[in-house]
C-alpha cells in the first residue's frame, strides 16, 4: 500500500513494544480510515483524513476521549467540549488549515443525515489541521464540505495508507515531505492485552533523528523553518477513563521530542485520544453508567506505548511521502530513505 | 436604541461602580459591534454578532486576550491559540451552534482580504455560539459567509443594539426571550481611570434572578430547561497581560451565578476578555516587545467590573428583547418587566 | 451547637433545592469532621479543622476527588496528585497560611501509623488554609502536628460546630468575624436521591449580600480589604467521576459570587469535591475497577446543589461566629444578625 | 567538582546548542544552589537542594515564572499560586516526598527572618520531591527546618556539585543510582544572546537512552520499576513573560523523553522556570509595571534550550553519581560510564 516502504520494511524499528499486525491505528478493531486527497493543477496539493472511532453511530454510541494541547498555535475545533464532557460525539477530521470550517460542515451535515439522528441539534465536530501552505495554494481554500463526507465514506479499517495522501498531501517534516503515518503497540496488563494505535499528520520541523541518531547534522536538508505542526490521534481498544485517556495523550509530544522536535513557537501540536472498549462506551438514557476501566497503576505500559507508536508514526510519515512539487513551482523532497538508513547503522 | 428599555431605564441598577456613558461594551475607545439579524419566513431565527478590539488591521497590531470556560458544553473555535499566545488576531464573531463553520469562514475571507494582509496563511477566529434552535430551525444552517461579513462590516463604535437582534435573534434565557445585552463600568487605580465593558449573548436557563431577587418563584415562567450557553466578551481599555485578562474572564462567571445560572450541564459558557490599551499593544516585528501594564494587585477592581458589568449586561438583554415567534410555530414571550419591576421593589 | 444561630434558625434561606437532615456536610453518610481550636492568650486565634472522606482507611479505600481553582493565591498542598490521578487518598486538613506544614507532617504521620500502611512511603496530604493574621498571630506559627492529630481524632458525623472554631478561629469575612461554615443539599437523579455538603472556612471580603439584599450598603462594616480567601470542601453520595467532581467544585464559586465575592487577586478560593459513592471507591489490588456513574446529564442538579450550599454555608459561618479579639488588640465584630435580617425583609 | 566526570568529560554530547561556561544552571547570572547532604547511619541517605532566583530579597524583588505539570503523582507545594500570579517570591527548594513540610517550613522561616520582611503575613515556598525511599529511610522524616536552612545558606553561584548531594542523594534512575544534575545552552535571538540553565533531581526509570543510543537493552540494568519521579528547574536571563515561561517549562519533558522516560503512572514530573532578567523583574509599589520581554516568536530557540538541557542535566545525575549502599542493606550502583561509552561510540 504504501509503496516506498515504512520504517521497518527497512529494518529498523523504535521502542521495544510489539505493534499489531498492521502497525496501525486500525489495529484497534473497528477504527476505520478514510483520506480524501486534492492535487489538482500546480497548486491544489491538499486533502482530509477522517477517523472513525467505530463503525456505528458515534453521536448516540460515544467513545471516551481525552485532548492534551502540546502547542496550542493551531485551530483545532470542539477541543474544550472534548475536555468538558471527557467524549466524542463525531468523527474526527484532518485538513489544512484554512479548511476547518469544511470539515465542521462536512461533519455536522453527516452527522445530522445519520439514522437516528433526526431531531440533532447541537454536533461538537473535531477538526484538526496543519498549515500546507508551502506546497498548497491554502488561500484558495478548496476544500469542500462534500471534500469531507467523501473523506468518511471512503474510511475502512484495515491497512492505511500513509504518506502525501489526505490531509498529509501536501504537509513538510523536518523539511522533508512528510504526510499521514500510523503505527501500532500491544501491551499486556493484568486485565489482559490491549492494543494502542497512533496516527499522525506530520508538518513540522526540529532536528530530524531517527531511532535516536541524529540524522539532520548530515543530511544537509533543505532549509526549513521548525514551525509547523503535528496532530496525532490515538486509539486504544484498552478501558481508560476520559481522564486517563488524557494522561496518554499527553504522552504523544515525548514521542515528537524523540523524532527531533520541541514544540516550536508557531506549532500547532495536539493530540486526542478514545477508547473505542465497551466497558467504557456511553450510551445515552441510562440513568446509571455502569463501566470497567483500567486502574492508575496499569497506564505506564499504555504511556509507553503512546510514545513510541507516535515516535514510529511520524517516521512512517516520511518514509512513505515522496516528493511533490506544489503552488509556486516548490519542490518538496522526499526522504532520502538510503542516506538515512546508511546513518542509523553504525559501519 | 432599545425601545423596551434596559435594566437602568426603569430605575434598578445592579453593584457599585458606575457605568460609562453608555454603558455598553463601546465605552471602551475603538471597539466596535455588528449585528446581522436574519428574520425569514416562519422558521428562520439567527443571526450574527462582531466584536473588533479596534478599528484596525487586528491580525497585524494583535490585542492580548485570555480566554475562560465555565462549561465547555460549546462549539467555541479559536480557544486554543487564545491560551497559547495570549492574543486575538481577529475580530470575535458569535452565532448560533450549528453555523460555527459560517463564522470561521467569513472571518478568514476578511482577514485575508484586508490591506497587508497579501501573504497571511494562517488565521485564528474566535467564533462562539449558543444554540437558538427553539426558535431557529438551526438545522437549516443558513448562516452564509457572507452574513459574516456584513456584520463585520456593520460593526460601530457607539451604542449598542440589544435584544433579539444579531447571535440573539434566536436565543431563550431563563424561559424568556433573551440576546444580546451590554453594559460597562469604570475603576480608578493608582495607574488611572479604566473601562471595562462586556457583551453578552444569552441563552441559558435557571432560577432567573433580578438585582438579588428570586423573581422566578412568583413569576411561573413557561417551563425551561436549564441547559442552553452564555457567551460573554470583555473589553477594556486598562493595560492587562494575558494572564490577568484571563483572570478578568473568570469572574464574568460570577456575574453569572448572580443571574441564577449554575453553568448547567448543557451549557456552552464562555468569556474572552481582551485589552484594547496602547501599553500592551503587540506589533510584528520587534525584537522585544515594551509593554506597560497594571500589576496584580491592581486587578481586585476590574474583577469587581467584570462581575457587575456580566450580570448588568444579561438583564439588558432580558429587559430589550422582544417576544418572538419561530420555527414550529415556538413563541417566548419578552421578559415581563411591569412584574419583575414589582417583585425587585419592596412594598 | 451553634448557640448566634444558624441563618435558617432566623427564617432566612437559600435556593429552592431542600437541605437534609443536618443542613451540614455530615449530612453525607460517614463524612466526619473535627476542629481543634487554638485560643492562647492575646495573640494566638487559629486552629485546625479536619474533614475525613469516610471512616475507614482513606488510604487503602480512596475516594475520587475534583479539584477547582477559584484564585490561586493561596497555599493549598496536595493539589496536583488530585487533579492528575482523581482521587483523595487522606483526610482533608484546613489550617492557617504559615502552618499548611503542620499539617502536611501531622497528616503524614497519622497516615503512616494507621494499621494497613505500615509500608505506606508516599502520602499526599491535601491541606488547605486561609490568612487569619488580622486576628492571628501568625508569624508566631503556633500550630504543631500534633493539633492536626487532635482534630482528626476529634472527627465526628453528626452535627458541625460553626463560626469562630477550628480553622475559622481567626477568620474574618466582609469585615465581620468569619469562619466555619456548613449546609448540605438533597437533589433528586433518575437513579435516586442524593446528598451533597459544603463546608466553608470563610475569610474573604467583598460587597456583603445576604440572600440577593446587598447589606453592605446600609451595614457600614468595617473598612475590610476584599482580599482574603475561602476554603470549599463538598462532599456527595452521589456516585460522580473524578472529572464531574471537578465540574461541581468549580460551581462552588458561584455561591462564592452570591455572597458578594469577586474573587480578589490575594485571595486564595479553592474548591474541593469528592464522592462517598461506594460505586465509585478505588480500591488497589484490582485489575479492572468497575464503577457505577451517573451520566454527565444528571449533573444539573448537583450543579445547583453545589452552589446553594456553598452560598449558605459562607452565611452560616458569618451567622454563627461570635466577636474576638486577637493579636495586636484588633477586635473583629460578630455580623449583627437583627440588623442584617431587618435589611433582608421587606416592611 | 564531580570526579566521576560529566557527560562532556567524557566526550559525548547532546544537542546542537551551546552551554555556557560551566554548563550549569549558574551560567545563569546570579542563580545561586545550595545543597545539604544528609548521609547518616545505614539508612539515612537523603537531603535538600536550594536555587535561589538571584542573591536579593526575592520576596520584595520577584521574578516571573511558569509551572508545567508532566505527571502529577507528586507533593510539589506552591504550585496554584506560581500559576495564578506567574511569578515566584521565595527561593525553590527540592527534597525528599516525606519532607515537603520542612522544606516549607524552613523557607518560611528564612523569608519571615529577612531583613525587610518584618511584616510579612503570607509566604508561598515552592517545594519540590522526589521519593528517595529506595535507599532513604524515609518513614523516618528526619529532614529539619534547619536543614532548609543550610542549604539555603550553603548557596553560591559558580559550580555545582552534582550526582548523589543534596536532593538527589538517595535518588534512583533508570535503575542506577541517579541525583542532583544541571546543564545549560546558550541561544542567540534578535535582541541578543541569553543563557537557559537546567537543575534536575532524577529519580525516575524507563528505557535508558544515552544520546540517542537505547543502553537499556544492553547494559542488563537491575531491575527497576519505571516508577519514581522527576524535579527540573529552568532558569533563564532571557526576558519571558509568565505564559512564555510556562511554555519553556512544557518543553522539558521532552528531553525526559529523549533519556527513555515515559512519565510513568506513579511518577511525579515537574518543571518550573523563571527569568532572572532586569526587564521582567517585578518590584512592589509601582502602580504600572514597565516589561521587556521578548515577542513569542523568539520562544522557539528557547524551547530548543530547555530540551537540550533538560537531557544532559539528566545525563549528567547519572554520570556523577556514585554507588550507594542504603536503607535495608540495598545498594544501588553508579552508572557503568565505561560500558555506556562504549555502546554509543560505534566501533
Amino acid at each position: 500500500m504504501n509503496r516506498r516502504g515504512r520504517l521497518r520494511d527497512h529494518g529498523p524499528s523504535v521502542g521495544r513494544l510489539p505493534p499489531g499486525p498492521l502497525n496501525a491505528i486500525t489495529d484497534v478493531p473497528d477504527v476505520h480510515v478514510g483520506h480524501l486527497t486534492l492535487l489538482e493543477g500546480d497548486a491544489v496539493r491538499t486533502g482530509v483524513t477522517a477517523i472513525l472511532p467505530h463503525g456505528g453511530n458515534v453521536f448516540r454510541e460515544r467513545v471516551p476521549a481525552g485532548l492534551a494541547v502540546g502547542n496550542g498555535y493551531g485551530k483545532l475545533a470542539g477541543g474544550t467540549q472534548v475536555q468538558e464532557l471527557g467524549e466524542l460525539e463525531t468523527p474526527l477530521v484532518l485538513t489544512n488549515t484554512l479548511s476547518v470550517a469544511a470539515g465542521l460542515d462536512g461533519v455536522i451535515g453527516w452527522t445530522l443525515e445519520q439514522p437516528g439522528n433526526e431531531a440533532v441539534q447541537s454536533v461538537n465536530p473535531v477538526v484538526g489541521e496543519t498549515n500546507d501552505g508551502v506546497l498548497n495554494d491554502i488561500r484558495a481554500r478548496v476544500v469542500r464540505p462534500e471534500h469531507v463526507r467523501a473523506a468518511l465514506a471512503a474510511a475502512r479499517s484495515g491497512p492505511v495508507a500513509e504518506g502525501a495522501v489526505g490531509a498529509g498531501t501536501g504537509t513538510v517534516c523536518f523539511g522533508w515531505k512528510g504526510g499521514i503515518g500510523t503505527a501500532s503497540r500491544v501491551v499486556v496488563t493484568d486485565a489482559g492485552a490491549f492494543t494502542l494505535g497512533a496516527l499522525v499528520q506530520s508538518n513540522f520541523g526540529g532536528d530530524l533523528t531517527v531511532c535516536g541518531v541524529p540524522v539532520w547534522a548530515d543530511l544537509q536538508p533543505p532549509p526549513a523553518a521548525p514551525d509547523g505542526s503535528v496532530m496525532i490521534v490515538l486509539a486504544t481498544d484498552a478501558p481508560l477513563s476520559d481522564r486517563n485517556l488524557t494522561r496518554v495523550a499527553r504522552r504523544a509530544f515525548l514521542g515528537v521530542g524523540r523524532t527531533g522536535g520541541v514544540m516550536a513557537n508557531g506549532s500547532g501540536d495536539y493530540a486526542l485520544a478514545f477508547s473505542t472498549a465497551p466497558g467504557v462506551r456511553r450510551v445515552a438514557g441510562t440513568p446509571l453508567l455502569h463501566t470497567s476501566e483500567l486502574p492508575n497503576v496499569a497506564l505506564t505500559s499504555l504511556f509507553q506505548a503512546a510514545v513510541e507508536a507516535t515516535e514510529e508514526a511520524i517516521l512512517n510519515s516520511l518514509f512513505t511521502a515522496h516528493t511533490i512539487t506544489g503552488t509556486g513551482g516548490r519542490t518538496v523532497q522526499a526522504l532520502p530513505v538510503d542516506r538515512v538508513l546508511a546513518l542509523t547503522r553504525p559501519a
